[in-house]
């Protein structure tokens, strides 16, 4: 009577940031989601009440940092104290966009390292596994210390990619700091590569794009890991075709796609983007130039992998890191 | 040359919210206010910059927890990281109003105790010591391991019921929760005391409110810690009208006024409400029967004290406390 | 060979304080107790051997923390460290009464938070939850960086009230500070209020206590968490009985009784008092006037669903909380 | 004005166990000590309010961890938890005899290492130095994460064995365990070394003691750091006049005398003990044979070294070590 | 007596690994070095003991993780524990080449990420702050929770190569993950930018280099953070000559130089390299190409602003990030 | 499907130091190794994966903390933080001989702690238990804060001497810090207990050697806990000689043996030695007179009942304390 066999069971919970993301991969697992009373006091507090026991049971907190982030990762933290204090057995953060990851290093002085912030947040809150999507940088997998399962895109939208263009066209950095990333893709699709960066023109002090690389009557389709307002890939875009391409899609991980983003891809030389359903589109949000390419198995299969201890790794090859 | 006399400075930085209460206090103090750079991504992500050296520096980085109170706290937070960073000798963080002290402890099975979440959050991104003025409950200064200096209004609001109204009146709790702080008030002024309370009615099992103490035909003063949506006021002067009171006038520290507070105040029994400028009133906010009593003077004192070293309690002669 | 399944079992121990009470929550369970060798050297140091072993068990180890408190306190935390030590799976606190409660908040300038400390203490000493019942406060909670269960002996008390009494009594708050308890007795029995509380005398400074609600002719059943001396209790009967009440009981959910409770008690016009078996009664104290009534099967329910992994909130229906 | 040089000083606090030390050291720094007032609750809870401001300050908090130990220990950490919460600039513990220094290991199986729960009870509480003079192992510094200054009594009592009986006489160890420290006193000294140790008879199965080295006709003095009991002592003595030893005396750093060292000491073959003031002899301890030596001296420079940053180790020509 | 004005007072400390920049800044500065004897035991444990007080002191440790790198990194940790236990005010951990930063997020599954740890073993040692010279990556200040002084030595190698090179030539980054470092050098200096890197061969599976960019006919600049076996900078001008570059020259901040990078460069393409000294040449490292350019004054300069208290950033306007 | 039976899962991993160790004992266990790949950067940094999914496994991290031992400690770390990374369910770091183990104390101001710095790195690398052969001092248990598995090879090496020599010999304590191991043995055999210890000669103020107890006409057998350089050692034995022994033996349980032990044991008047094989010999040592008696049946037992959750005590009758 006071010894029994230990069954772990898994639960999904969610907050209130595109929950259909997490419902559909609980359906795609075949799991039950626990729901999570979530309001708002009067001045924006949030109110939370876990409705069915989570006691000794294995956690994934569901949460996209969508818009308003701020909200949307303190209402993460909050189901996590609240599940920490109802003694469940462990609790694993899912946060498939992880917000204020561009704030993963000081660009000037006195600045924060936001990211790292995020990440004690969550952890002091009680979470002991973060699991996301294309990071901005691997280095905020150290941020954490403990388990943080990284999951790529990658194999997802290079297989829409052939399957939509075949491999005639050149993989595009919008800047410097995707480079690599640009590099993954080309290398794996076998095709070319070129650079869109800042120089400092000669005659005055200010900065203007160059492009780097052949382009010239190719396709082009340029390579980042998130959307937000579209600035950089429509003016990466606007320099490719005048350096002679003749065509520039666009892919990303995470559509953020906050203002001016819909009216600048509609009005941008851009074909098309495709994107991941990380975050939801915006609502209102219609532009039949964005596709969604859906990311629900990768996340369904991953946290399977997750609660039934087999290696994450072997999901991509060993190639979910960066 | 490598010896030098320690001098200690202060600064006082400011989160974006009721600054203006900071620039008072700043300007009580003689005091200069380091400018802070504090703009948004497009989705709500805060980009934060100190503009000038806090190498060495005591610092105290002001943020009222307003409307939207995740932005407000994560805010504080943000620019205390970017403190930390940045060298700053000694961080305290100046919270008028405290964000979720009202969820301090657990209501319901599975419910988070956020107001120390809150705590822990401004910890790990780097404060020593905390400043708040009337928390909802003693106890949250339990939640950080640290100094966390508590400032009360009860000496500026009482002297303001003095001054306006005599002493002819009664001292009235709206709650069950709130009969120490009506005791501390009427103990002080030397008034009578009530209590509005819920209680089951006997006919059906519906709760309803019940005053005890003797109100017909007196003068009511219901005291509170903190006015939201101004549900509880309202409905607690009613009762008071209902037992016949003569008229019914009302105080709290906190000056929150979520929607719908102005309607019902507006067209509330109450008579006039009096709050300390902890907090600003919301935009657009015009209402008569609201006064605003400053508790700049006593921010001032106290952050001298802090930086001098001298006592804070003796400020209150050792009332500062609950 | 090297793969085993995880059967896990549990194992209560206690310290030599109210070891009956652990032995009872066992016998109730159909547990076995590990015996614990505690001797002390002369100047006082506890000395510990756990007798069995504890690797890969899940640990209760009880302890209220009765007089003398230090001892009872320090030795609960040096069976934790060894149990710690010695490879326990997870270690959880049971403390019926938890020593130090009141002072949970900061009452003049230069006090402890001791309540903030002694949680600290079973913490480092390796306690991963904490059980106790009916805490001076619930902010207490917040303390613990994990799950603390918290058990409530009202309905206990409750039925015992109503099997004793029926139900034409008034619940009475014996201070201001007691007042929400004593409106969800109210509330759950369907009663009247009322409310002792201190007021300034205006004519000379001093406090004296006075009664709000109606209490003339009524038979009076005041209630608190703990009594120790029993000082506020018996001025608050004695006020009562000033003020029209024909008989005064009394309920509490810890029985202290340090000196001189037993002589107060004896002598005061209190006809009776009811206090549950969180604590011993002091040896040799006999008075025909108190009751105890036992919460060992809530122990032994609320520890069998935290091991068996269920609700401990569903045993109360969710009123486990303040 | 907003700038202030900084001043840094110095206060001496005391628990209320052998307060007559602290005193003495303060005075003969010239320091004054900030009164603290301690009462007790009747169940035992210490109650504690420190009378001054501490703001800024740097605090010596004495406590010798006396009879009942647990009491002392719980009374300085509370003193150590609201100096912290003051916004005490530093605080060192000062234990001069520092409890459960003996359990820095453990003996058997399932048994605590309480001296590291003690170090970490304090370092929770706030204290940031350690200052405690002859531990029972030099290891126990290890368990702070952070300064523990040591002082050694050796060159006051040396200085007293030389004074007292020249050196004529043999250094011996009382048990297998106290051989190095043995090794020091007679290394300084210049005389013969000796030791009393525990061996299996042949004939049976339990053990005995047994001296090892010359001690016939010879005057012997005994060292160890702390005389509890005297068992071990007493035991050892007799052994020695049992291996021809002439006389006997004893040197010792803390005088616990817990019952029944008075009888014990009195009926030994001991000669004369001597002690140092790192705890009080017990109330009615009367004793000809027990000599008492001032480490006063010791204190107060050891505590102005670390106040105005001057070498600690300095004071003992770097001897303070094990 | 008890009150001291506080003076504040640095000290270098130096582990024994390129002691001579530690020697040449604490000149530059007109600052005492306090010697540490750091001895081994025979089988490699390192023996350290600081010569002269540190009490109070404001020290920097400094070490530069040369080979072989992890006697560096324990010998560091070590001297820095020392001076936390003799209680130095405050330690920061000067780093000139930071090791294992190349290790800082994972590039396969089931790899560690060794910079954070490197970081946290500092922080566990009780280093308070960190300095290092041009970072791997800017996301490992993000791993010290703390403030992470990071010097660039851009402006003194940009002024090397304007000086020597006049700027005639290209910028090429040796890959893809050092397109942002090139690109601010040519920024800076108003060049052109290159780029090599990886793609794979459309006829067989195998990867090979590539030149994106105009490099014809041009003087190429390779610019790298560290030159560990220079393969990598060997195998990328290579690269640029087959593409029809006239010269290559090469740049780098950390000159680790590990076998063969002395061959290598040797029988390189590359005319030139330029490295700094935050390392020391290895020994009998002869190679006429090398030029080492010094950033001793830049650390000086550094340490001197962090100590009293002045803009580290002012330094480099605010460049000192990335 | 979302609930799993909880299997428990051994794998044993093994540092590049000594792996035949962890080897015999997984076979020893019938249990396999799950490979490590531990390949170095030409700088000395150690680059490491896991090669097969650790996901939830309970991992026994092998590592003797051999020459270079800054290397092996850092090797253990690396791989203990990979695997926590990897999301494995429990990491104990074994270490047959615990590195630094020596320097568990200050001998002189301002040295380190360093035997606590070594278990702080890998505690925070991610070891939750440590296992460990006779620790050179008890306490080092305590610096971990966690259970901290002890073994202790004396019923072995008892063994082997009672069958190598019979009783007939005195056990003797190379120096004063011994005596407590010396009299274990002593007593287990039933043998006499002689000491070799430093005095200061009369007539100089330097230290000499001395023996105290009777070893004249006798075999003596010299215990200690480990071999470094055999000076203690061999100098302990021309001593008995010179006292008059006949034959002088040695055990010890880590025979590092580091230069000159080689020569000195060789040119040593020691008759033979016996070491365990918890290090490896050194490549290429060649001493007949050095026996190695084997301790993996004592790894293997311990690492299979702490997997199997049994007492790690039982199989030592709980003597595997000091």
């Amino acid at each position: 009577m006071n010894v029994v066999n230990h069954k772990r069971q898994l639960q999904i919970l969610t907050g209130s940031q595109h929950s259909a993301l997490a419902h559909a991969v609980a359906e795609r697992m075949g799991a039950e989601i626990n729901p999570t009373q979530l309001t708002r006091f009067a001045n924006g507090e949030v109110k939370c009440q876990i409705k069915e026991s989570v006691r000794g049971k294995d956690l994934f907190v569901f949460q996209t940092h969508d818009k308003p982030v701020n909200d949307a990762i303190l209402e993460q933290a909050i189901i996590i104290d609240a599940a920490k204090r109802a003694s469940a057995r462990h609790i694993t953060a899912v946060c498939p966009f992880f917000g204020y990851a561009r704030q993963d290093r000081k660009s000037l002085g006195r600045e924060p390292i936001t990211a790292k912030l995020i990440v004690d947040i969550l952890a002091v809150a009680g979470a002991k596994r973060l699991v996301s999507v294309d990071l901005h940088s691997g280095q905020i997998q150290g941020y954490f210390n403990g388990p943080f399962d990284h999951l790529v895109s990658l194999p997802v939208l290079a297989e829409y990619l052939k399957k939509t263009f075949g491999n005639d066209f050149v993989i595009v950095s919008p800047d410097a700091g995707r480079v690599k990333l640009a590099e993954r893709y080309s290398s794996r699709l076998g095709t070319e590569l070129a650079i869109v960066h800042k120089r400092r023109t000669s005659t005055n002090k200010s900065e203007a794009l160059d492009v780097i690389g052949d382009v010239k009557g190719k396709h082009c389709v340029l390579v980042d890991d998130m959307v937000d307002t579209a600035g950089t890939l429509c003016a990466a875009a606007e320099q490719l075709i005048g350096h002679g391409a003749t065509k520039v899609s666009a892919i990303a991980t995470h559509g953020i796609f906050s203002d001016p983003a819909e009216q600048r891809l509609r009005e941008s030389v851009i074909d098309s983007i495709a994107v991941t359903d990380t975050l939801p589109l915006p609502e209102g949000f219609a532009l039949d130039k964005v596709k969604v390419v859906s990311i629900v198995d990768l996340l369904a299969d991953a946290i399977m992998a997750i609660f039934a201890e087999g290696s994450v790794s072997a999901l991509f090859d060993g190639q979910n890191h960066m």
